[in-house]
């Protein structure tokens, strides 16, 4: 099935609004095995919807139209795609009750513009709107379909799956196949890296299609299985899984949506470990991102950025010869900053990093992009060097993710 | 001047991508007087390109393309513009003698598709890429322009100012009009509340546009002036700058593209004071935000997040009959906090937050959102209280910003 996108929205044409609405609704399509043909944006502008919604349907089977359903003058999208088909517009009572029930609910004064978004084209079919005021429809013309839905992306991410997928399912039953997505987050390898790995893997056998995307540091897989028979595209899933898995298995590190910090707070709340941090180079972020997870003062004790040698000295105990001896960025510095943190706080382990973010204070033997994490329980400590390359801000990015990283698979036994 | 923009790629169609050049595109044109009038995306298609292309220049007088530049076999927007106008390519051996030398000195091997990088349509004006290998150029046809540059967000944002906007100027010199673009950015304000204070300056009448732009949790104005006279648009300009600073002062910060962390970084550099923080909502986020300024190891000696009680008595010294008859969080706390790590650091200032972050901790007393920070120097602390309403992401942004607005205040003698 092919299908066209039409964003409409003044703000988009003056550019103060970036259009996200097109990359998710082609993503959601696509995910349907759909392919979407052509994207367009215009302003609100009768004579331009018209002309440019007719122009789309010549190439598409659907088009879906976001934008312009709003109470105020200068939202025209409902008129326009009428004018456009020369259908009168109709006031859908359910919904003009609706209307009138969230103005009273929420204590709202009401003005009969309002009623405006209660009026559809004859003879569509009105989309409801779970989130918002403005309900969206779509329009069965000549054997195809005009959909228009309201153009808050808050709004659109609800009502394309939950209104426009299954209207598009129902009316194109031939076309309507099972799909499974599965999303594996890795880390520690570049893109190629990842490539190349599963570049022997037959997806296409499988029926599984791989998007990649990179979140810095991270790289993300999306595997999308595809079948008639809902058991097979299940089936075809898991296999590509087991694939990627045993190809990539030490890099990933989450089958879903689930972010490292909180990986990480499921397991220390489980295994009711505390932590104490102790940050140099990461200035604070791998605390932040600790503390970004809701309950996290169950398990996070503190955290101290010891930017200088002062404050690793007085607050870490390490000793002032170690540093003169090894550098502050050193493997030595690295791990009696852990065992400090963790000895001053008195949790189950402690966590540090030291390393050099840049853009100054790089020396030829320790370049900008030197880092060191070390991870501490008492028992022992375990140390990693890493050599990266970033500007300052993803030097921080990625020595957080090293040092969580470590934790993470120590957790689960890795290391 | 009527402008369409065409973006092309496969990866826009799948949504892998999301098309973050046409806004960029928009708001550089909107900023030369000018007007997009429709906006396009299709996929690495000759036939797409050709027909959608045509269709674009009936509606404008030059179309921006952007993508399909690099060297490999599905990147054919070079040769589907020339076939869009019967042109024949040929090669441009300036460009092909520069691309020659950029493998030379970066010790690549050259293969012969890249020669391709240098093929344009006959009668096209070659744009130099500053920052990469793919050349974009202008091809004239039938009294309109059309461009094509690369797809690449950092090229396409050098290339549309230094290549295209110049040679738009040069084709179109009656619709040249000189104009001068202001950043205001504010924090304390609501959007709302912004737009009642400037509502009664009438900037129209200056020749003056403002556009709001909300970057969580600061609110940001572009201001930008426009006049057949240079002198005019700049007099303007500066009329309209002071109107605004006269009704915003108190909650403006940078009048530019400095942010907060950076103008502090100055005016602590400047005036040779050194700072400590000592954070238990903010979670590590004002330090992250600080050491994210090049340089800031000079002023920042180190940072405490006292997540823990036991943090807060042992590290800072707040007596623990304090936090029991007040609350971690509540003003005492927050100022003997600000001086505990500035003794214990013994820097010329201290800064520190105490808050309910969320989802949970919250009291009827303290809601989730109450947080104060405080400021010691010395001589004196000062403390401020705040009430804010967002999920826990956001009340540790809205929380820091507090924070360090406060201490920008305090440097610029302003509390």
């Amino acid at each position: 099935m092919r299908i066209g996108i039409l964003t409409i929205g003044n703000e988009l044409m003056n550019g103060r609004t970036a259009d996200t609405n097109s990359s998710f609704i082609a993503r959601e399509i696509n995910l349907q095995g759909w392919h979407i043909e052509i994207m367009m944006s215009v302003g609100d502008d009768f004579d331009k919807i018209k002309t440019h919604l007719h122009y789309l349907l010549t190439f598409t089977d659907a088009v879906i139209c976001t934008g312009g359903l709003g109470p105020t003058a200068d939202d025209i999208t409902t008129a326009a795609v009428a004018k456009a088909f020369d259908l009168p517009l109709y006031t859908d009572e359910k919904v003009l009750a609706y209307l009138k029930e969230i103005f009273v609910r929420f204590n709202l004064h009401w003005t009969e513009n309002n009623a405006k978004q209660a009026l559809f084209p004859q003879s569509a079919e009105v989309i409801p709107n779970p989130v918002g005021t403005a309900a969206g429809f779509v329009l069965p013309v000549q054997e195809k379909l005009v959909f228009v839905i309201p153009g808050v992306p808050s709004e659109t991410n609800r009502m394309l799956p939950e209104g426009v997928i299954p209207i598009l399912r129902r009316y194109f039953p031939q076309l309507v196949q099972h799909t499974f997505k599965q999303t594996v987050k890795t880390f520690g390898l570049s893109e190629a890296a990842v490539d190349e790995r599963l570049a022997r893997v037959n997806f296409d056998a499988l029926g599984v299609s791989v998007g990649f995307y990179p979140v810095f540091p991270e790289n993300h897989l999306v595997l999308i299985a595809r079948s008639d028979s809902q058991e097979q595209a299940q089936k075809n899933l898991q296999k590509a899984l087991d694939e990627v898995t045993a190809r990539l298995k030490d890099y990933t590190f989450s089958y879903g949506e689930q972010t490292l910090e909180e990986i990480i707070a499921a397991a220390l709340t489980e295994k009711k470990l505390t932590l104490a941090v102790a940050e140099s180079c990461t200035g604070g972020l791998i605390a932040n991102r600790l503390t970004d997870v809701p309950g996290s003062s169950v398990y996070f004790e503190r955290g101290l950025v010891t930017y200088s040698n002062d404050a690793k000295i007085q607050l870490l105990g390490v000793p002032a010869e170690i540093i003169h001896q090894h550098g502050a960025v050193s493997e030595e510095t690295a791990r009696l900053m852990a065992e400090g943190v963790r000895g001053n706080a008195k949790t189950a382990l402690g966590l540090s990093s030291t390393g050099i973010a840049g853009p100054t204070g790089g020396t030829k033997e320790k370049p900008v992009g030197t880092v060191y994490v070390a991870l501490a329980d008492g028992a022992q400590t375990i140390c990693r060097h890493y050599a990266y390359r970033w500007d300052r801000k993803r030097n921080k990015l990625v020595s957080s993710e090293a040092a969580l990283f470590l934790l993470k698979n120590y957790l689960q036994g890795k290391v």
